[in-house]
């Protein structure tokens, strides 16, 4: 039995109208692979993620901060309700294959944070710089275009798995 | 835009094949009405309810305890990979718009208090018989059968969205 | 290095008169025996326990459902605050070497669930009563009062580290 | 009643001898000022921040990511057990009236971006520089040196606090 890959989008809920129309086509060209959107339910980047993925045919998964499902914007099959705060950033990346972060508050800079902790590969459009104290950068990967972060996502996630 | 309902089984990771077999007719049941199938993603009661939405072509979610996908039984399409333990019980709950508990370990003891307590109906299908300290019964919906189960959760959703 | 014992008392926001000075008296107790008191930090039979540890020269830690420290009754003289909303419910278990349970609604219901499921030893003065599906009674040590309470978790906690 | 404030260190389980003693020293001045050192739990900065605050006479508390209290470092009064994982880092810093980064690899940077988001002012000693997408920095608060990072901790916290 073969499990479809999940991909999370990781974004601030308020952006620019050019941030969220690269977030909707990063979330077409993810259900357009065939692969589940994961992403935290809620608008912004997270909304227009979904709305390319809907659009597409694909199945999107939004896992809520707060404790109400109604939270989730209209473009989330299946609402995840965690009622964790904050807490739930890092299920968001646990329960991806990949993660591509667009754009970047604070939320997004906690869920890069994770990805690089706990090993998952993320792939960057337009979103944090990052410099540890020993002057080193860490392995985020740049992309320039949502086609392109969406092909370095899934080539990253095979690299990963095998 | 209407969104899927989604009903939680709960039930613990080893069970009687008497019990499996009722979990699975739920699952089944609870696929075949359209609703999506939440669980805790692993074995027993858990395999048997998503493997029952899956013979009846729905869509099933798995809340995991651990940190890795893998973990989910076969019939899980997403697992949301937590890594919170045995606190990820309470997102099975909140996650859900009625729950169904088959059996019972302790596991499942704190899902039906989580349900109580935050408002989620819920079913019992032969599982914990609680009274408490006042000498009063919880409001836990009694039923005999999976059919029966599945029909009390969708009577007590609407009377809970209304 | 020695590190103190600490016990978790689990019961009810809103309890009755006796049931609060009942609680008031298992943490002066606790306070007595050299222990560290661990609850969930709030109103009810939490602050009573935390007033009579206080009371009795303890130290007192809460473990606070929600995202601000100064919804810790004011006895506690560490908030920790978690911002998990119920699933707080597993930290207040899993940071005690034993638990007692006083009153009971159906939080309590969950954090004695937890302590069942994870080992931790769990005396109940007036609290919930349990029958699983096959008939049986979980290990709840059943206490009579206050002393008989503490006196009966302090063993408990001696055989689980024995 | 006025309760003590709480100062959260943050930083990797492994560092230098140097950023050790930058630790040890942070540590010794947050008690000497009487406030509580809340930390981690574990090794490397975390230990080194609670040996200091202990050899100066101060409470201290660990935030432990696992399921055993047993993994706390010798020096932890008062070990709070989570089984959550990495999301217990949300819970260091809401539970910190300020934070204080020493050094930093993945874990610290995801403490970091929770204290931004959620407006808990942050020192950091020799960690992370941050670029958002927008080119801006984070105001996270330089310091150069133990007594100066606990220096502006305790100005920002007033000043939060106003």
């Amino acid at each position: 039995m073969q499990r479809k890959v999940r991909v999370s989008v990781i974004g601030p809920s308020e952006a620019t109208p050019q941030t969220l129309a690269l977030a909707e086509q990063v979330g077409s060209e993810i259900a357009r692979r065939g692969a589940i959107l994961v992403c935290g339910g809620l608008g912004g980047v997270m909304e227009a993620a979904a709305r390319g993925a809907k659009q597409a045919g694909g199945l999107t998964i939004g896992i809520l901060p707060g404790t109400d499902a109604w939270d989730a914007n209209p473009f989330i099959d299946a609402p995840i309700v965690t009622g964790l705060g904050e807490a739930r950033n890092v299920i968001v990346v646990r329960s991806a294959d990949v993660v591509i972060a667009i754009g970047g508050a604070f939320g997004t800079l906690s869920e890069l944070a994770f990805a690089l902790k706990l090993g998952v590969p993320a792939v960057g459009l337009g979103t944090w710089q990052l410099r540890a104290p020993d002057g080193s950068e860490p392995p985020i990967i740049l992309a320039d275009s949502p086609t392109d972060a969406v092909e370095k996502a899934f080539l990253a996630m095979r690299r990963r798995h095998k």
